[in-house]
Parts: structure tokens; C-alpha cells; sequence
């Protein structure tokens, strides 16, 4: 929460209710990626408390990302009292609005003896995996309230058609997608995928992935179009399970948006019917799992031995919030060598996410540790983060990848066909001149910092950073090697 | 600008234009501060290059700002490109929804041969005080591209009523606001009120106020209506020149939003016929200004102490961004004897504008010192100003009042008749445990900055400042005296 003068009686109110935990953030934005990062690793919804429609506009990226993520989130809302919404106060502002492109259901409460039964159907409608936001006016917190609403059952489970017309003579893909990615899924998909000779990928776009070293790890759909189009070359058909056909993150010059095989047909599948189709085969038989790589030799700090050191020291059940962007495919590769663990990515593609999901994902599972792996580009956009970590004590690693710039950009700018950058375009892309100080960041907002440059270093520090739990930052400064 | 992939044709644009001066910021929310700022001190449009819905999203509440502020911004967002935008690709969103509640004029480019024109109706309408946004398909950035548009001429002036039917002896009050606030505003105010003995106030809500010890400086309208009410008390008549009947900032139980009397009659009346209407009356005869008043005594810091010592050391034309919050209406009272010097509020209530708007006034005015007079709580929210602030070498002085506090919710929680808050509301208003270390979060980002705690450690450290230039930050420890 980050609460202003209309939510002063909900404030207040923390205190004689035991059960809610309030935990400030210093920016809207860390609440509402914090919440879903709440949302992603317990299935239950998480709450913001913002301040107006401003307060709720620094939370949208985030609830962007959240209702990618399908994440439930309930955003309480203040809003001026009725009287006041008449005329044009400073902070007047269409607080609806705001709230309708990312919110699956909206509501501005009408009566202070409603306000039970919309918190439910806030909640309810939330369970079901979107975004719901209740704006309340001022007055309706200091007037008497109603009864509290109906406690909120399970959402049933939704009609769906098992019919899968599949020809067992063509290459066949079965693509995962949100709720088929974790445990069921993947077991469901890997019998069927053995029994039917079909390949398997993860949709890029789901909240929540199961790495590392597992018996049935399928590759995750690539985020260049060039290699998602090659994962997927040759299928005729693509069983979409809980997903979208799958297009890429971009629109390019000349060509498609989408990656699978122009001739190819989809089939949407949903989770539990993959699952009753997979009982009619046999569970794949257990394997023998690599031991967990050796730290590499000490060097410089790249993308590529920042991942196998991290692969080398991740402990088992880890946790990690990924927004890496340019470095993240190749650290991922290493870290297919881990110990089984986590991956929370940018479900919708909006930075500024991975710290504030690395605090709700540490406030959910307080007994695992949670690995914020960051550019230093996003880690900007909402770097108060750290401080809420300090406050809350929370047990997140962050690990800032420091190549001072925004990477990804320069391959971006290339594969749009922009011309060549001058010295101004340069400066656009540059987070040098000057260097961002990391370790001041986190220190000044009450973490411990260190900074790595070689191998033995950032080994020394994460393994430091592990035995004295979190929070803790490393700064890795990445070589260009 | 902060720019992504879309958006990349224009970046790389750069170079070849050398009138269009890019200035990253590693936030969008200070993107849209800063060219708030510009808007503001020059009158002339400044454009925000920003990526996707997301990358406008996290601009917001700084838009929100500036068109409370009446500033002329053009927003450029890129989209993706057309084809690309009937799939639900991860950053998707419906851009123009998150536009629509902040700007007067929103339009999607349709073909790039349209941008020209588009792009000369975006700044037209801009120069009315708006602010427009341009939607931009990234296909349109790297297809052949039409003429020019036509060069924008200036706004022609509005249709004015010049009537005015006030009693001469019935209590009349002038109140100005937004464009009535600068040096024609205010001296044709001060000859119309000294012939009608009417009082002179300042709508809070203006962008830009001139203060200090000058021939003719009325009051500022109070920010709690109580106090607001005692100023207006006894008004049977106010005329309100480029502004609306005054409001409360929030409503609050058993209290009119309107803080003029019940029985006061509102005559609005522009700006032009004002100067014109005071062409009969003879200007002010000229009045002795007071010396500048002395440094105080050495002594721990408060708002008052603050506000002598700045009184007392402040350059003449300095311009103010100020966002002090609780302690600002303290520290302006002091500054009322100060050498002349300009003001920018927080204009729409939404915090984190005042370092942006400190960056965009800096572009703006090169050859004035600008003060960012800034809580530590809405510091916060946009600190990545700091950065630019260090890359584009601006002569920023920004000053941290940290206090540890949302104290302004302390009072507010009272107000709006809140029960005693509680250890977990309390948590929820307190910036302490961990305290925030300002020096560190500045030169994390390139800015030199020192702590003061005492009257003499800030004015040796203000002075410092001032003769050295900015960029600087001076966080000045309040103590709770």
C-alpha cells in the first residue's frame, strides 16, 4: 500500500484486524507488482491500497503485467468523497478510467452499506485469475458500514470440450501455457508427449515456470521471432493448452507476427483435459538427474559465467524473479543445469516488475529463497523496492547484471532497420555518463551491497548473500566480452 | 524520452536533426515531469518519446500534473506496428484508454504519410495548454513518411466577455489563477484593487507563481480550508480571473467543498479583460523593498529555520520546483521576504513531480539556478530524476526535507476523523526503520550531495551549492522541534 488522505480510516483500521499484513511501499508501482508477485506463487489474491486516480496511474505497468500474468489482485481505490467529486480538485481525475484498461472488473462504490458485497465480488471475480478494482469515495470509509459480504467459494470449474482431433502420422506440438505450466501440466504433457511422439515448449508468456534440472523440462519458447519460428518449424499441428497461438513480442519489418508455421492448425486443449487424456498412458519412467554443475573458473563476469556460477550455487527451491532482458536467455540456459526452481518472468512485457514481484514472492513463501535476477535499466523503474525489502526483512538476493546500458535496444534498433545510431541515438541507449552505483542504491535504502566483477568474486559474495539471507544486492559488473 | 523497440526509427532520427535535443530519463514518470517543467518556464510545447501503453502508463500521474498545470506537452508513443496489433502479444494494451483520462487530444497515426499533419495538430492543440498525444505503429516509423506539417501558429485569443458587475461597496475579491498569475496578471490586479479596494488572492492550483519580496504579492489561497475559508470571509463577490470557484483539496465530514462564503457571487472574467479594464486605474506608485533578511542563528533545522536560512541566501530569479508538502506553506512564509523568484507546485496533487519538473525547468532556463524543495517521501517516487539531472549537468540544487515521515498524513488521518492510529497504521505513515540515506540515493546517480542538520551546516552547504552549481543535493535532517 502506499496510502493517501482518503484511505486514512482503512489505515487505521489495520489494527483491529489482525489477519490483514499492511506493507508499505514507497511507490505505487512496487504495490501492485508486489501484489502480483503475492498473486503468482499462492493462486489467492493479493490487495493494493492506492491513493486516487493518480496513485492508481503509477500502478498500471505493473497491473499490466499482472493481468498478463493472469494474476488475482483486488486494487482498493480512494476516491474524493461524493460531494467533492462535483468539482475540480487538484487531484480530480476520471480514477475509472484509469482502471479499465487493466481490470477486469470495475467498480466505484455507490453506498457505504455495499461495501461487503462488492469486496466479495472484488474478490470472487479475482479468484479467477484477472484484475478487479474497487474505488471507494472518502465519505463511505467514515460512515457506517453494512454487513461484511459472503465469504467466496472456490470459482467452478469452467465447461470445456475434451474432443481432440489430432492425426497421429504429423508433427504435432503441444504448447503450455498459464495454469498447464506447473506440476499437472507438465506431468500431464509429458505422457502424452511421449505416447504421441510430439514436441513440447513453454508459452513465453505464463507467471510462473518450473526449471532447472527435472525429469521433463521442455524449452520455452524463444523471445527473437528467427528462433521461436525454428523450435517450431515443421509442425502441422499445435495443441494449445491454457495459451494463444503464439506470436512474437514484436512486430518486425517483413515479417509475421506469428511464429508457428503458416500451415499450421491449432488445437485449444484446456489443462484438465490434458490431464484426463494423459491417464490413458503411462507415466514417464524416473531419471537420473545431472549432479549440480562446479563453479566455472574464475574470469570475468559475463553473461555467460555469471549463469553457470549461478547454476553452480542456486539452492533447491529457489525462487526467481527474472528480468534480466538481454542477458536472460543465457543465463537461463546455464540455470537449466540448477537444482529445480522457479521462474517468475515479465508476463507483460512492462519493466519495473521483477523487484516488486520479488517482494511478494518472498511475503508468500517466506521459507524459500527468492532471487531477483535484474538489468540495470529495469532495476531503475522501480527501485524504492529495495526499501521495502529492508523493512519487511524479506529474504531476496538481488542481482543486479550492470552493463550500463540498455542492451537489448541495440539489438532491437538493428532488427527494426534503423539506420546505424549516431552519437545522440547513442546517448539514448547509454546508462553510462554516469554509471549507476548499485551498491549506494541498496545501501541507502537499508540493504547490504556488494559489487562482483569476476567469478570468484560474485561466487564469493551470492554464496555469502545465501548463508546470511536476505535482502542483500550484488552489483555484477558485466565485461563485454 | 524513454524509448523502446517502437520507437527506435526516432531515436535513431536524432542525429539528423539537430534542433530536437534528447534527454533520457531512466523513468517515464520523469519524462513527463520534466517536459511539464519545460512547458511551464517556456510557454512552448515540450514532447515526452515513450514506449508502448506501459511506457505511458508509468507517465501518468505527472501528465495528470501538467494538465492541472495547463502545460503544452505532446506525448509521442510508439505502438506496435499495425499488423502486429490484432494479436494479444505481452505488451499489448489498449494505449489509448490510458491516454484519453490526461489528455485534451489523442489521436492514432493512420498511415505515415498523415504524421506531418498529425504532428502539426498535436502541437496547435498543445499550445492551447493541453496536452496531446500521438500514437505512432511502429510500420509507420519505417515506411516512407508524407510532408511536414504546416508551421503552427500562434492560438488566437479566445472570445472575451469584458463585463463586469461588481457593487463598489459590497466586500469584492480578485482571485488568480494559471495564466493571471505572471507579471500582467498581477499588476494589472494590483491597480484594479487598489481603486476597488478589493482583496487580492492566488488560486493554489496555478503552475507557476511569482514570489518573494515584491511591490504587489498577495497571498496564495491556504491548502486546509479552514484557513482558506478565513481568507475569503466576508466576500460577497469574487471575481475569479482564469480560474475556477475555489475548492478544498479533499473533502472532509461536515465541510463544503467551496471555501468562499455560501453567499458570495463568482464573476469570472479573462485575463485580457482584466488588463484592459485596469487601464483606467493608475499603476502602483513604487514601493521600497525590504533588505534580504539576515541568516538566522545557528540552531537545529525545522521548516522554520529552513525557511530563514533559505530566505535569507536565496539568488534573485531562482525558480522553485516545490513539493515540500507538510512543510512547504512554513517555509514559503519565510520566503515571502526572499529576493523575487518563481515558484512551480505540485499542481495536480499527484507527488513525485517536483524533481522532474526541477529537470525540465533546468532545460528550460539555463541561466537560472532552480531549488527542488522536496519532501523525502515524494522524493521517492520519481528519485531517477537525480540521474538526468547528472547527465545533462543541470544547475539543480535540490534540497531533501527529511523528516521520516508522510507527515502530511499525520495531520490528514486527524482530519478526516480517523480513530488513533495504532502500531500498524503508524508503520504505514513512517519512512524510518530503515531511515533513507539522500546522499547515498545522489551520488548512486552522479550528483555530489552532503547532510545537513543544523542552521549553519545547511547555509554553509546552500552557499557551497550555489557557487559551485548544480547539480547538487543537500538533505537537510528536520529535527521534530
Amino acid at each position: 500500500m502506499n496510502p493517501g488522505t482518503s484511505e486514512m480510516q482503512f489505515v487505521s483500521a489495520l489494527d483491529g484486524v489482525p489477519a490483514v499484513r499492511g506493507v508499505l511501499c514507497l511507490f505505487e508501482g512496487v504495490c501492485s507488482g508486489a501484489a502480483d508477485g503475492y498473486a503468482r506463487m499462492t493462486g489467492r489474491p493479493a490487495a493494493t491500497l492506492l491513493h486516487l486516480g493518480p496513485g492508481l496511474a503509477n500502478a498500471l505497468a505493473n497491473l499490466h503485467n499482472a493481468r498478463k500474468a493472469r494474476s488475482a489482485v483486488v486494487n482498493i481505490v480512494g476516491e474524493h468523497t461524493t460531494g467533492h467529486l462535483g468539482y475540480d480538485a487538484p487531484l480530480s481525475s476520471d480514477t475509472e478510467a484509469f482502471a479499465i484498461p487493466v481490470s477486469g472488473w470495475v467498480r466505484m462504490l455507490g453506498s457505504a452499506t455495499s461495501a461487503g458485497a462488492l469486496a466479495s465480488e472484488a474478490i470472487a471475480f479475482a479468484r479467477t485469475g484477472q484484475v478487479a478494482t474497487l474505488i471507494i469515495p472518502a465519505d463511505f470509509s467514515w460512515s457506517d458500514g453494512g454487513a461484511p459480504g459472503a465469504k467466496v467459494a472456490e470459482p467452478p470449474p469452467s465447461a470445456m470440450d475434451v474432443s481432440l482431433e489430432v492425426p497421429l502420422d504429423q508433427e504435432t506440438g503441444i504448447l503450455l501455457g498459464h495454469n498447464a505450466l506447473l506440476e499437472p501440466g507438465l506431468n500431464a504433457a509429458a505422457r502424452v508427449a511421449a505416447a504421441l511422439g510430439a514436441r513440447v515448449l513453454l508459452d513465453r508468456t505464463g507467471a510462473r515456470f518450473l526449471r532447472g534440472a527435472r525429469p521433463f523440462a521442455p524449452p520455452r519458447l524463444a523471445y527473437f521471432p528467427e528462433a521461436a519460428e525454428q523450435q517450431l518449424a515443421g509442425l502441422k499441428h499445435l495443441i494449445l493448452v491454457e495459451c494463444e497461438p503464439p506470436v512474437s513480442f514484436f512486430g518486425y519489418p517483413n515479417r509475421r507476427s506469428l511464429v508457428a508455421p503458416a500451415d499450421c492448425e491449432y488445437h485449444p486443449f484446456p489443462l484438465p483435459a490434458l490431464i484426463e487424456f494423459a491417464r490413458i498412458f503411462p507415466p514417464a519412467p524416473p531419471a537420473d538427474l545431472p549432479p549440480q554443475p562446479p563453479i566455472p573458473e574464475d574470469g570475468p563476469l559475463t553473461a555467460d559465467s555469471l549463469g553457470q556460477t549461478l547454476a553452480a550455487l542456486l539452492p533447491a527451491d529457489a525462487i526467481i524473479a527474472d528480468e534480466m532482458i538481454s542477458a536472460s536467455e543465457i543465463v537461463h540456459r546455464h540455470l537449466a543445469a540448477a537444482p529445480p526452481h522457479e521462474v517468475l518472468p515479465v508476463a507483460g512485457g512492462a519493466i519495473g516488475q521483477g523487484l516488486p514481484v520479488a517482494v511478494g514472492a518472498a511475503i508468500a513463501c517466506p521459507d524459500r529463497p527468492v532471487i531477483a535476477l535484474e538489468a540495470d535499466g529495469s532495476a531503475m523503474y522501480t527501485i524504492q523496492a529495495l526499501w521495502t525489502m529492508a523493512r519487511e526483512k524479506l529474504n531476496v538476493i538481488t542481482i543486479i547484471l550492470a552493463n550500463h546500458r540498455y542492451r537489448i535496444l541495440d539489438i532491437e534498433m538493428r532488427r527494426t532497420g534503423a539506420p546505424e545510431h549516431g552519437p545522440k541515438a547513442d546517448a539514448m541507449l547509454d546508462l553510462s555518463r554516469p554509471d549507476l552505483d548499485f551498491v549506494k542504491l541498496a545501501e541507502a535504502q537499508g540493504v547490504p551491497a556488494t559489487r562482483a566483477a569476476s567469478v570468484a568474486e560474485f561466487a564469493d559474495q551470492f554464496r555469502q548473500a545465501l548463508a546470511a539471507g536476505g535482502p542483500r544486492l550484488i552489483e555484477a559488473v558485466l565485461s563485454n566480452q
